[in-house]
C-alpha cells in the first residue's frame, strides 16, 4: 500500500454518501445569444430529462436528485413524474422558479414597479411551491435575473425595497420543512446594475427573511479575482450557506463544466466547505447542498454531466486529503511555504486510481466516462429521440 | 457669445461631414440568450431596416451608409437594394460575413481542421465579395467568433496557421479599391480561446496580408481595465487602424449604447482618433471609418442609434474643444495637473446648445431625440408593421 | 438667466456645508513599491501637515477637517495640536489606526494567531481611541491591511472568528458619541486573501457590533467591474454606511484624484447618496462622512487635493441637478432612453461657471486652482521648508 | 512499474538541461509600498546574493544562471564577479536596465519628452551592454516602468515615437550574439497609460527594430482573464518571444510564486512553450530563455526559489506527458471531452515520486525543500549575515 492509498483509506468513508444534484436543463439544448447548436439524442420531454439525469447516477453513484425549472419542467401530474424518477432510481430535488422569459418581466419581476407584475412573479414562485409540494422538494431557489441596462433606467433603491416586500410574501408561503435560496450574479442577462449582485446583497435579504432563507452560492457568479472560497468560509461562517451552483468560467460566462477552468479553485473551494462543516458525510447537520448549474454547449450532455460530478469528487477527495493537523502547525509558526506545501500536497495527490478501485468495491464502473462511451447508450438515445422538438431554455 | 459659444465656433467646421456607419442588424429585436423581447415596429424585411437607417440619418445627418450583414441582409436583387437606399437618403456600407450560425461552423470555419468546412467558410466569405461588388461597399467586415471552451479541445496554433491562410485567400479576392478589416474580441461566443483575442493578434494577421487589410477595433472587445485610446493611438501610429465599431459595456457585454457606460473613455478614444489624423473631416486622408455595433434589447432601436450618433457627436465635438497648445505646453512643463486641467476643460463643456443651433443652421432638428418623439414616427411604424415575422438575429 | 443658471439657483443652497475631511498623509510624499519621488515643500510636521489641508480649505471652503493617522501623526500633546489646528481655521477629525507597518504584524494583527500579537494590536486602537478622546474626533476608522499571500498560509476562518472578537474589544471602548468604521478593500497588500475584501464582510462583522458600528466604502477598493453606486444604496438602505473614502483608479490602485478616472460614476454614487439620505446638507440626519484618501505621487500635493474637493463638489452639483420628478416618470412608464437621458442632462451639465460665480459670493476664490497658482503659496513653502526630513508613510 | 513511470520514463531525458535563470533581487528584501519586512539571512552584497542563486541550483540542479539589474548589481569588476559566480556554480546571466528609480525619469526615460534625459536613460543602456560585454551575458531585458497617471498629463503617441527611436539607438549598439527583449507590463507603476503595456505593442516595437529584439513574456502582467497560453503560442508563431518572466498572482500583483496561484494555467502555458518548439530540451534551436522574476515579502527567499523552479519543473513534467498523437485524434474528431480528457490527464498526473527519483539518479537531493531545511544553511547564513545593510530595491 502506497503512502497515498493509505492516506485515500482514511478519508474514503467520507466520500460515501456524496451527493450532487443535477439540473435538469443540462439535458437540453443551451448556447450563447448567437446561437444554440442542437445535439443527437437531445431529450424531447421532462422524463427524458430525468432519464438521463439518472444515468449519469447510474455511472456514478454520485447524482441522486434532480432539480427542476418552472416552466421549463411543468407537467400535468407531478406525482407521476415523482414516481418516474424514483423508477429510475433518482428523486426530483430543487425547484428553480424563472421571471425573466415573460414579457411582462422586461423591467423586473419581484423587484417591477407595477404591484400587478410583482403580485404575478409573486404567484408564479406561489406555483412553484405547490409543486415542491408535490414533489416533495425542500428548496425554493429564486436565481433574479433583473436588472437594469442604463444609468438611470431604475430606481436602485426603490427596487431593492420592493424586492424585500415580495420575498418576504414568498417566504411566508413556504412550509417548516422547505427553505428558500436566493442566488447571486455579478451581472447577465442586466447589463448596468442586477438586483442581487453579490453575496452581500444575498445575505442582507435573506436574514431580513428567517432562519430558512439561505444563500446560494453559484461559482461562476463573481467579478474577476473574487476569492470565493473565502465567501464560501463566512456564508458558513454566518449560517447562511444554503447551497451551491457549480461551474466554472474563465471571463464571464459561467457555464463550463465545474473544475475545467480552475481545479485548484474548485479544491480551495471544497476545502472551505469542509472545513466549515459544510459537507455532509462529514457533518451530518450540514444542510448545504451541492448542485450542478451549468449548460452544455458543445460537448455531449451526458458524458459532460459524468465529467463534472466527477471533478467534484475527485477535489473532495483531494480536499478531504489535506494533513489538517500538519497545516495547523505550519500556520500557526508563521511557515508560510510549509503550510502552503501541506496544502498542495493534497491538491498535487492523484486520486483518480484509488477513486476507481472505490467505485469498483461499489458496484459502480471504475471509470464512468469509459465505462458511458462503451455501454453504447448515447447512441441508443440518438436513435430513438428522432422526431419531436428537443428541448432547449423554454 | 462666451467663451464656449467663441470655441464651439472655432471647432463647428470639422464637425461637418462627420459620418457614423449604422449596422442594419441594429434595428431587429436582439436580446441574451435567456430571452429576446420583441418591441412593436421592428423591421420584418431588409428594406424596412434600412428605412430605420435613414431615418436615423434624416434625424442627425450623422449616419449616412448602413452596414448589411450577410446572410441576414441577403436579398436577391442587391442593385434594387441599393436604389431602395439611396432613394431612402442613405448609402449601402460595409459587409459582414457570418461564421457562427452554421451547424457546420460549430468548432470553427476560416480555423476549422477539416478543410471542406474551410473553404465553406472562405465560399461564404468570396459570396460577400461579390454582394461587395454589386452594393458598391469598401469594406469587408470580418468578426471571427471562433474558438474553444475547453483546454485541449482546439490546437491553438494549428488554427492560427489556418486562418492565416484562409484570410490570404480571401484578401487576395478583394478589389484594388476593397479592403479587408479583422475584428478581435476578448472572449464570447467561445469561452476558454478565441482565434482573434486581441488587437495584436489582428494586427499580426493583416500584417501578413497586405496594405488592404486592417484591424477593426470594437470599443466592447476588452479585458476590464483595458485603456482602449492607447489601443486607438498605436494602431493609427502602425498605419493599421481601418475601423471603429462603437458601443459600451460596465461588464462584458458590448451591446450598450456607445458612451453609456464611461462617456470620459469615448472622449479619450476621440481625443486619440483626432490626435493621431484618423478623424476625417479634420484629415481628408483618413480612411478610419466609424460604425455603431450594438444591440438594443430594451430600448427603443431607431432613438437607440440617433442616442448613439448623438452620442459619438458630442464627444467629438469636446475631443476638439481640447486645447492642443496648452495642453502640449503643459505636457513638456511635467505639469500633471494643469495639462490633466486643459483636457478635462473640454471634456466637461457641454457643448449640446451649440450643437443645437449647428443642426438648425443645417436645416436638421435642433433636438434629434425630442424631434423623433414628436414626429409620431414611432407609432406609425408600429401600427404599419403588423403581422410577418420581426427579424432578429438570422 | 440661462435654463442652467436657474437650475443651479435651486440646488444652490444644498451645496452649503458640503464638507469633505483630508488626509493628513495626503500632503507627505508617496509613491509605488518601486520609487517614491520627494517633491519640494513636502511638509516635515503634522504641524506642517495640517496648515497645509488648512491651506486647501481656505481656497475652497470645502475641507473643514484633517483626519489623522496613528502613528504617523502621533504627538505629545494633542490638545496643542487641536488648538493649532482651529488656529488656522481647520479642526481634526477621523482617527486611522495603523497596523501594517509592525514587524510584529507580518502575518497579522487583530486576526494574527497569537493573543499577545492581537492584544498588542487591541491595545493600538486603544491608544487611537485616547486620541480621539484628546482630539474630539468622532470617528476611529478601521483599515485592516490583513491577509495571506498563498493558499494554506493562513485560516481563514480562525481568523474572521478572531478579528470579530478583537473587533468586539475595540468597540467596547469608544464612547458613546464616538463611531467604529471598518473599511473594506479587495486586495493588497495582501495577495491571497484579505480579511476584509468587500463591503459583506465589513457589513456582516459591523452588525455583531451594534450601531455605532459602520461601514467605510472606499471608492477605489472593489474588483474590476463592481457597481460601486449599487453598494452606496445598499448600505445606505441597511443604515450601516458609516463614511467613504473618495479616490479613483483604472486598474487595481486606488489613489488617483478622485473623479480623474470615470468622473460619471463619481456622479452615480453621488446621486445614490443623495437619493438615500446620506448627504448631509439635504438630510441633516444624515452622519456619512466624506473624506479623501488618495496620494500623490507624481502631481503636487495641495493642489492634488483642491482639484480632488473641487471634484466632488462639481459632481454633487450635478447629481442634485438631476430631476428626480421627471426621472421617477420615465422609469414608472419603462421609457429606458427618457429616463436615461434625464440622468444624463445633469451629468452633461456645466455647472463651473455657477460654482466659480456661487464660491466668490461667499468670498472664496472663483477659481481655486488658478488663485492658488498665483498666490505663490506653493513658491513660499518650497523656500522655507528646506532641511529636516520630509514626510512619508512613516 | 506503474503506468505513470513507464510515462515518465519516457519524458525523463526531456527534463535534463532545464534551466530556469533566477533573479538576484529575489534574495533582497522586497515587500509592498506599505511595509518592506526584512529577514533573517538577507544578503548584503552582490556576492552574498549570488552565493544564495548558487544554493538554490545545488539543491535542484535548476538554476544555473542569475539575472542581475543594474543598477542594484553594479559593481567595480564583473570580470572577478563573473569568476565569483563560476566558483560557486553558476554563471551570470540576463543584465536588467532600470530607469525607474532616478529623480530624473520621474515623467518617463526612453519616452522622456526632454532629450537631455533620454540620453541619460539611453546611456544607461550602454553601460549595461558594457557589463554584458563583462559578463558575456546575452540578454539585455528592458522593462519600462513608464507612463503617466492621469488623462491628458502624457502625449501618448510622442512618446511612443521616443520609445522607438531611443530602441533602436540602444539596439545599434548590441552585439552580433547579444539580444534586447523588451518586457510588458499591464499597469504598475503608472495608473493611467504605461508605454508598453501589452504584447503587441512589444511586438510592434521590437518587430521594428530587427531579429534580435525579441518580447519577454511576464506571466504577472496581463488584464484580467487574459489567456496567456494564447499569447505564448502566438509570440512563438512570431518567432519573437524571447524569454519568460516567471510568476503569479491572484489580483493585480505579480510576485508571487510561479504556479502558486493557477497551477494549471503554468500547465497550459508551458504546454503551448513545447508545442510551438519553445522548449530547449525538446528543441536544441529555441532560445526561449526562462527565468523567475518574482519577489518574496513574507516566504524565506531561498526556499521560495527553490520552491519556485520546481514548480516549473513539475509543470514541465505534466506538460511533456501529454499524448499528443491522442490528443490531436480528438481534437479532429471534434471529441470536445476526449481532448480535455487527454489534457487533464497529464495535468493530473502526479509526477513527484518520479521526479524525486530522476534527481536522486543525478545526485541531487530526491526532495529539494526538505533537503534545504535539514541542511541547516538556512541557520548558518542568518547567523554569518549580521551587521551590514540587507539590500532591497535599491
Amino acid at each position: 500500500m502506497t503512502d497515498t492509498q493509505a492516506a485515500f483509506a482514511q478519508i474514503a468513508p467520507l466520500l460515501e454518501g456524496q451527493a450532487i444534484e443535477l439540473p435538469s436543463w443540462a439535458f437540453g439544448n443551451s448556447g450563447t445569444r448567437f446561437k444554440v447548436f442542437g445535439t443527437a439524442g437531445t431529450p424531447r420531454s421532462v422524463e427524458e430529462k430525468i432519464a438521463d439525469a439518472a444515468t449519469v447516477h447510474r455511472f456514478t453513484g454520485l447524482a441522486p436528485t434532480v432539480a427542476l425549472h418552472i416552466p421549463w419542467d411543468l407537467v400535468d401530474d407531478f406525482g407521476a413524474l415523482r414516481t418516474f424518477a424514483t423508477d429510475h432510481g433518482v428523486e426530483l430535488g430543487t425547484i428553480n422558479s424563472n421571471t425573466f422569459q415573460d414579457d411582462d418581466y422586461k423591467f423586473g419581476a419581484l423587484t417591477h414597479v407595477d404591484p400587478k407584475i410583482r403580485q404575478k412573479a409573486i404567484d408564479h414562485h406561489f406555483e412553484c411551491i405547490d409543486v415542491m409540494n408535490a414533489t416533495g422538494s425542500r428548496d425554493l431557489k429564486i436565481w433574479l435575473a433583473e436588472g437594469s441596462n442604463y444609468p438611470g433606467q431604475a430606481d436602485l433603491r426603490g427596487r431593492q425595497d420592493r424586492l424585500a416586500e415580495s420575498l418576504a410574501t414568498i417566504y411566508d408561503r413556504i412550509g417548516e420543512e422547505q427553505r428558500l435560496v436566493l442566488e447571486y450574479k455579478f451581472f447577465e442577462p442586466a447589463f448596468y446594475h442586477t438586483d442581487v449582485p453579490d453575496w452581500g446583497t444575498s445575505y442582507a435579504q435573506v436574514s431580513a427573511l428567517g432562519e430558512r432563507a439561505l444563500v446560494c452560492l453559484d461559482t461562476g457568479h463573481h467579478a474577476p479575482g473574487t476569492n470565493i472560497e473565502f465567501i464560501t468560509m463566512q456564508l458558513l461562517r454566518l449560517g447562511k450557506l444554503g447551497s451551491f451552483d457549480f461551474n466554472s468560467r474563465f471571463y464571464a460566462d459561467d457555464d463550463l463544466i465545474v473544475g475545467a477552468a480552475d481545479p485548484f479553485q474548485l479544491f480551495r473551494i471544497l476545502f472551505e466547505v469542509i472545513r466549515g462543516g459544510g459537507y455532509g458525510p462529514a457533518n451530518p447537520e450540514s444542510e448545504v447542498a451541492f448542485m450542478l448549474d451549468q449548460c452544455h454547449n458543445v460537448e455531449d450532455k451526458i458524458p459532460g454531466q459524468i465529467r463534472s460530478v466527477l471533478n467534484v469528487q475527485e477535489m473532495t477527495a483531494r480536499a478531504l486529503l489535506v494533513d489538517r493537523d500538519a497545516l495547523a502547525a505550519a500556520q500557526e509558526a508563521g511557515d508560510v511555504l510549509g503550510a502552503n506545501e501541506v496544502f498542495m500536497d493534497a491538491f498535487q495527490t492523484d486520486v483518480r486510481a484509488d477513486l476507481a478501485a472505490w467505485r469498483e468495491e461499489r458496484g459502480l464502473p471504475a471509470h464512468p466516462m469509459k465505462a458511458y462511451a462503451a455501454s453504447g447508450h448515447q447512441q441508443e438515445i440518438e436513435a430513438a429521440r428522432v422526431g419531436g422538438t428537443q428541448l432547449s431554455w423554454n
